[in-house]
């Protein structure tokens, strides 16, 4: 049993793994694959850089975690259960188990699309290696948002009957003989007991499930009952949440939308954690 | 009128400044004399600086703030009045006036003696320069809490009839004929209208005035009506105080006190002064 486990890679999650570790408590960081400090072109206002570029400030950062032997793992969580006085992580095919756990998942860059949340678990997934299977021979539509899950998409066309492939970013490379490739933004996703069709402004689908490939999938569908407030996790000044155990930090608190902000919350959501764990 | 002014010059108003000047601001920045940073041993979890000294991270904030040409202004803020729609602010013998402030004044070193609110303007007072002149030929005492304000002792001193100077450091130097050094610890301040004694455990001296020269005056002192909850100053998320136009950020605001926290929150106080301004 882990003492706690961090969901999200950037200033926030980074922070609250070094925090964590010099506080002596052990966790499992899922924070490979955070790209947005790198892409910034120009930080100003991270106290110690003047004038920054994106790219180096991330090697800052990098450095630090890897001078202390902090190792992420670059996996998307895809639920987190509560149980009795501990939580359940996945993360597509493997799982953890951990007393606490910090949500740093940053703002959601796509919105759900309509009935994503209602048909979850029903036809929608957000893990190919987690369901996959369950759609062998079956016809699917996969939604990929970046191009790092393009094997995940070639991975379900693959054990699909047919897969409606739809990337939402440019310079898609899509290798599999039953993937057809459909360059449209879904609007609506719909069916009775299960999904039955992924709709478009002009067309509609008729699938059997939707999978859907995206860095990360919104806290309240990760987490049951989470509060949150006008878009973002509702949270105390120590960073608590309504859900005892569960603390956040960074830009999903709410703006904003700040480098230095989401470090100092990820400092003080480490703190946290030690006090909920005396 | 400016904008804002920030009083405190560690990691909370630094970060206060760099951020308020970068969103286009005027303000006076009291962040002349914070010597904390650079007295850190060793720092470990200022993300972006692996193990880093004391002195090289407060080289690093300095050369930050000089790079963007923000200049400190090297005074205690001895009083904060609110007027219409504004605050005033008393600095040793200059005064400003801005439409909201930041405090950042760290946590209380020295607690205030008993009485010292009691009799403030009434005998105690915090500025040489402001209120010198009041007790020329008369007896008063000096709590001289740090080296750097040895010269406005002096000053005292040189206008008073008698001065007992109190000096709570070690390897203290004050030269004035009229200085009679007391190495004792205060622990009152007595008298009826007026001051007129100051008490230590087993003596006490008559006098008509005391003055005490501390590096930052306790933000409940300063301003009259702000919320306090256990010793901090009571905060919102968006780090507004109970008064409109004022708010907090760094270790005035609470635990932990961590440089990481009060860069973060910092950076926010001065985007909800902009909010403010609106």
């Amino acid at each position: 049993m882990l003492d706690s486990a961090i969901i999200g890679g950037g200033p926030a999650g980074i922070s609250a793994a070094i925090n964590l570790k010099l506080l002596g408590k052990t966790f499992v960081w899922f924070g490979g694959a955070s790209k947005k400090v790198e892409r910034a072109e120009l930080i100003k206002n991270y106290v110690g850089f003047p004038a920054v570029a994106g790219g180096s400030l991330a090697k800052a950062f990098k450095e630090h975690t890897e001078s202390m032997g902090i190792d992420g793992v670059d996996a998307v969580v895809t639920g987190v259960y509560q149980t009795d006085g501990y939580f359940t992580l996945l993360a597509q095919d493997a799982s953890y188990e951990a007393r606490t756990v910090i949500l740093c998942t940053g703002v959601e860059t796509s919105k759900p699309i309509e009935g994503e949340e209602e048909f979850l678990g029903r036809g929608v997934s957000y893990c190919a290696t987690c369901d996959g299977f369950l759609y062998k021979g079956k016809k699917i539509a996969v939604l990929c948002t970046d191009k790092r899950f393009e094997h995940e998409a070639e991975f379900l066309a693959g054990l699909s009957e047919k897969a409606y492939v739809i990337p939402l970013y440019k310079g898609y490379e899509i290798k599999s003989d039953k993937a057809e490739i459909i360059v449209k933004k879904p609007v609506s996703v719909t069916g009775d007991m299960r999904v039955r069709a992924l709709n478009f402004k002009d067309a509609s689908l008729e699938v059997d499930g939707l999978f859907i490939l995206r860095g990360s999938v919104s806290p309240a569908t990760l987490l049951r009952g989470l509060k949150t407030e006008d878009g973002h996790i509702f949270v105390n000044r120590d960073l608590s949440t309504n859900i005892a155990g569960v603390f956040a930090a960074g830009d999903c608190t709410g703006r904003p939308y700040q480098y230095a902000k989401s470090v100092g919350e990820g400092n003080v959501a480490a703190h946290s954690v030690v006090e909920f764990l005396k």
